[in-house]
């Protein structure tokens, strides 16, 4: 099996990615990664380049480019070489840290839909208060979603939850304003009953104000929406950290007592971290293809190889691609 | 001024409601308020009876009820009745802790909308980390917004928070997935043109993560939207607060640790509350009707009542009323 990394997206690159492509290899020893970037500024940070190849370019997309003029005009880039690499059959599979836009655009441009899936969907693991994390989807890929599309996003989060997540029958629920049924806006209302009778196991409408506590193994919403959650909860959880840090530095006594809870409080923070939950998949086109977050460190960037490795063997794309096509077959 | 309260809606009806009437009558010499629900019950928790009328029923408006049929058919709910006081001149503003859809069906039905006004908002003041707070609306009155009913909403804020809270020249925010202009859904990308040509200080487009650091006064969005951030800051906010409370007694260390820091704890908890900045607005009806949270206690309803009178003092109902008589000119 071998993965493309755009080795030159995100904020720690090349180097985090350089150490999670080593520490990858040695957890998974059939494992080949390509390096995409700077030969010279990767080589750097390389201790042991068994099963590591590097493919060399200069050209770079930034987070601020536009992401269909970038990927159209920045040929030779880290991420648009990177992503090449799967569809010239090199790499089985593909991870950026860099531009989400481009690099859904690039995966739609050079690696393609699957058929039967209209809309690919950004779609990433968040925390859960047992530890075991929901996936949510579409946080952005696609801003004016169908009902038919929030179905399909539907199949998506299943299929990798059961396959990749070893999550036997996922719990999947409509991210809505109330759990009754019936509630609402018209795209909700509407997909609502595709989902009724679709085979997978549809637990109905999850607020948001429940999404932390686990309500769902999946929640399926419009890019728009899913967006707005998942930002709202960096926010949230942002301001309260810093309000935290304030009254615990006020005086000397704080100081002290915090220093107590040190251990306690990071184990809050990390426990409502991304990072180990590997990054956000761009589900729905022919080959995985993973966003990691912008300022993964290595650690994120290694779950997000395991994630991709896992995807790959466990054919989820395949799995997908029946699945979809089995739902159409039933209209 | 007269304020009728629905005594007998929310948790801590109504002892919460008779404790903060009686509250607001101290602080505010000229007010006069009925208190609508169960005479006996209400009697228990007056201790002075100055300025305050009891208006007699025993039925009432449950959370669970449909709104629509809950309205029709309880003629005689304490939330009807105090409505009913707005709509025959006997009150000029209404407060109820109760079932928010039944309060915005009885405050259409028998109060009416502002002319001009297509959809009235629900619109809560939230807290920032400066203490100021914001406006966000609508939070689900109206659940699939057109750009036009986002401009009114705008118009709606900016005046709020112009005369009752005295902010000069409120920022008005578009909710949106970023913030550059051209992003976001057709609804938002239709409206930003419009708060673009309008008169009032709008500052673009603002994201879901900036709204507790304070990236503007008004924040304007779809009722569904506006839904999923309110719920999805309360579940943040009360899954961390979980998550603290779990790890602080976990050793007698941290417990002893923990009763040092108590106060700045509770100073977070206070500082991220609804409490101080009284209840949601149903913005857009021809008189103040304000929704106080389900579970307000005295203080809380206090605020609310505070705020109901604000608003009747500084006439922000005929201020909206102009305003929106003036857009509507302009187009």
């Amino acid at each position: 099996m071998n993965i493309s990394i755009d080795a030159m997206g995100g904020d720690n690159a090349p180097k985090a990615h350089v150490e999670a492509a080593e520490k990858a290899i040695q957890a998974f020893p059939e494992l080949k990664i390509t390096l995409v970037g700077n030969e010279e500024e990767i080589k750097k940070h390389i201790k042991n380049d068994k099963q590591i190849t590097i493919l060399h370019t200069t050209e770079k997309i930034e987070d601020t480019d536009k992401p269909t003029t970038a990927v159209r005009r920045k040929k030779d880039s880290s991420m648009v070489l990177a992503v090449r690499e799967v569809k010239e059959g090199r790499a089985d599979a593909c991870i950026s840290a860099g531009n989400t836009g481009a690099l859904m655009t690039a995966g739609l441009l050079h690696i393609g839909r699957i058929n039967g899936i209209d809309r690919p969907a950004l779609s990433p693991m968040l925390p859960t208060l047992d530890g075991k994390g929901f996936l949510l989807l579409d946080v952005g890929a696609n801003m004016d979603a169908k009902p038919e599309h929030l179905l399909q996003y539907g199949i998506i989060g299943n299929t990798y939850m059961e396959m990749v997540k070893s999550v036997k029958k996922p719990r999947i629920g409509l991210l809505n304003v109330g759990t009754e049924s019936g509630k609402g806006n018209d795209l909700t209302k509407n997909a609502f009953p595709l989902f009724e009778s679709s085979d997978f196991h549809f637990i109905g409408n999850v607020e948001a104000r429940d999404l932390l506590s686990g309500a769902a193994d999946v929640v399926v919403c419009d890019g728009f929406s899913g967006n707005l959650v998942l930002k709202t909860i960096e926010g949230t959880a942002g301001t309260l950290f810093s309000l935290l840090k304030k009254e615990l530095t006020s005086s000397f006594v704080n100081k002290l007592a915090a220093g107590v809870l040190k251990s306690s409080f990071k184990g809050i923070k990390d426990q409502m971290s991304y990072s180990q939950y590997g990054g956000a998949g761009l589900f729905g086109l022919k080959a995985p293809v993973i966003k990691a977050h912008g300022s993964s460190d290595s650690e994120a960037v290694f779950h997000a190889i395991r994630q991709t490795r896992d995807m790959v063997e466990q054919q989820v794309v395949t799995i997908i691609k029946n699945e979809v096509a089995k739902a159409t077959e039933q209209k």
